[in-house]
């Protein structure tokens, strides 16, 4: 007997078709003798419904008149999904934030969760209670709903499943599992069977669109061990049910990973805007004089290269940016000029980020030169590069964005089945 | 300064072009200075939406689920209006039934208030703060979601106003006001400028859908000055923030009706169906030996007829159901024939009632003459009778609705104004 938190996002629960399908999943794991509480979406297209209304109703709107709103299509998944449950012969309940309660921070709108009361779930699972949660969303101290941000579902499954001590949670999505790189461009993309928390944040982080970034993160603190695995699958078919290895890729803790691989994916992002301010005065504060605008504006700058200025006066300084935000943060630097002190901006766009995740990278040296001399032999011209302990990520045109992705996957050898 | 609590249906709040119309009436009634709460039903459509999905996830659904998802149409509607009052420089904030709270007793699907705690309301209201309640719901002893039934935001509408101690309670709906009889069947029927609760209760439940019957009865008992008004008119239109008289139909205590009509208006309801049992044994208990099996099966009985018996053994049976309930009706009463002892069961469908209602009858002698001697000239037959202090009920063949309706309406006067 274990105890597992199920989570099933907003394609999962499209229609009371779909609905019926995850209440087989969960049936699956409740005739198994597990002890389960499945958290929702809102079904597909609701949320982005909702938020089209408040937005209608306002363009500036109260954060918490939102949060009111738009957490309504996790309860109805919620309600829907018990009943079909019962249905089936399932002992089941919903629970609303508020109910359980899952007590947030009064950001409203992308608030945080600080702490469950989980008590009451498992008194029930003692009394065969399956506990349907509604995601996304809790109750802030001012006796409001507050949600967590798009996506927050992820973050209420990991975190149900750190305060019941859940033994296991399943992210059900419409992929089924986390592969070396994006199957779409490579077709010779493996599925991997494990990932560490640490690469799965920077695979999150870069535009491998599986969870979200938050998720990962709480997973990585509170070690909940975390299956990335599809909903769309005969919930009864062979090995479905297995306790240990499902089918779908575990997300973990490094030390469950026996034979770490030196790489372990290629993560990408198009898209992206460079921004190079030349002959920038080089003296203490000048980053934050930069990127403190930007921040204030609301500008999202990722990549930031800074060379070792030549002559101790005057050095380059070059960052990404999404390519919408591209106009905003150009103005912003333009507008505060005086402060800023350099001497031109060039900005271009079109540009992909291609970065190379894998633990092992700590233990073994020459994989960046790997990748650099990979590209070159295409033909690849890069413009900036940054690292860290477990990712080398690089700068490109995106017209090479395809071309890079399936070069720097076969040349780590990601498209053989390892040893 | 007056406190007032406006409620508006789902088809004054289909979309965010209504909503935004629904708070320029508030805005009116703010800028008066009055203090205001808002009840809210779901956006037209809505709720059955949620309905229609409890029934595909289950026929047989638990009352709490159903209420879980229902309920959220009305939260909806309470953010969004809260936005839009907000975009207008009105400071509001909504409420569930949870946060007030509005306590219900346990009855989910159909559950009836007991107690709103509507202090933290008030004290808002000094603030000058807007309350948008949502409509149709509360909680229950076991801290879930309740709803009250169809129509329950009318409900919700009145206990608040009796809780808040209001001055008036304005139902804001798609007709503006009540009126003799129904203007499609009659154009000459008028708008009445007050009707007694007692007069409102026949009305509403004699087939005028303007309001539901337990807000009638709500209203009657905790004495609330109710009006009934559109919301489609021009919300800055002459009059409309009159506080004495806006233009509507004021239902109040019939003290305060000064000249007292002897008939008021002329109610009807179509799609009935007769059921006769000839012959029935005319022993104490034959009633509840009818009726106990049809009330179990759900069938909704409404006029009842029993005639005394020539001889005292056997007697006549008469009653109406909706036309809907008759198979139902007809097999439950076959099925228990040998306890009912009766010879023969005849039924009839396609049937309307047809009733004059007037509290000054109670003082008025021969109005149930002047209606039968004038269905008689026009040659409608009269299928059966009941009466009560106020009204007259008289079923007829369908095909004569419009008539009989038309000919009542003339015959006591209605479509001349009242002098």
């Amino acid at each position: 007997m274990a105890r597992l938190v199920l989570k099933f996002g907003g394609t999962s629960v499209a229609d009371i078709d779909r609905i019926a399908n995850v209440a087989r999943h969960v049936k699956r794991e409740v005739d198994a003798g597990h002890q389960v509480a499945v958290v929702v979406s809102a079904m597909s297209g609701k949320t982005n419904e909702l938020v089209e209304w408040c937005r209608q109703a306002s363009p500036m709107h109260d954060a918490r008149e939102y949060d009111a709103v738009v957490a309504s299509g996790e309860q109805v998944t919620a309600g829907l999904l018990a009943i079909t449950l019962q249905r089936m012969g399932v002992n089941a309940r919903s629970w609303t934030g508020w109910q359980i309660p899952i007590r947030t921070d009064g950001q409203h709108g992308a608030a945080r969760i600080q702490e469950i009361e989980g008590a009451e779930i498992v008194r029930r699972f003692g009394e065969g209670q399956v506990a349907v949660v509604a995601g996304f969303q809790g109750i802030a101290p001012d006796n409001r709903i507050a949600t967590l941000g798009r996506g927050g579902s992820d973050t209420s499954a990991v975190a149900l499943a750190a305060a019941l001590k859940a033994d296991r949670c399943d992210i059900y999505t419409d992929v089924d599992g986390v592969y070396t790189t994006d199957p779409r461009i490579e077709p010779k993309a493996r599925r991997m069977a494990r990932i560490s928390f640490e690469e799965m944040l920077e695979m999150a982080s870069l535009g491998a669109k599986v969870l979200q970034v938050r998720s990962v993160e709480l997973a990585m603190v509170h070690k909940v061990r975390t299956f990335v695995r599809s909903s769309f699958e005969d919930p009864d078919a062979p090995g479905m049910g297995d306790l240990l290895n499902p089918p779908g890729t575990l997300i973990c803790d490094e030390d469950e990973i026996v034979e770490q691989q030196v790489v372990t994916g290629i993560a990408y992002a198009k898209d992206e805007a460079q921004i190079s301010l030349r002959r920038v005065e080089d003296r203490p504060g000048v980053a934050a004089s930069i990127f403190g605008p930007l921040a204030e504006a609301g500008v999202n700058v990722d990549m930031i290269v800074q060379n070792v200025s030549e002559d101790g006066t005057r050095t380059d300084m070059t960052f990404t940016v999404p390519a919408g935000d591209l106009p905003k943060a150009v103005k912003v630097i333009e507008d505060a000029r005086s402060e800023m002190r350099f001497d031109v901006i060039q900005s271009d766009k079109g540009l992909t980020k291609v970065s190379v995740i894998g633990i092992g990278m700590r233990s073994h040296t020459g994989v960046a030169a790997t990748a650099f001399k990979a590209l070159a032999d295409r033909g690849i011209n890069i413009r900036a590069i940054t690292t860290s302990e477990i990712k080398i990520s690089i700068l490109i045109d995106g017209e090479f964005s395809e071309l890079a992705v399936r070069t720097l996957h076969s040349v780590y050898g990601l498209d053989k089945a390892p040893v």
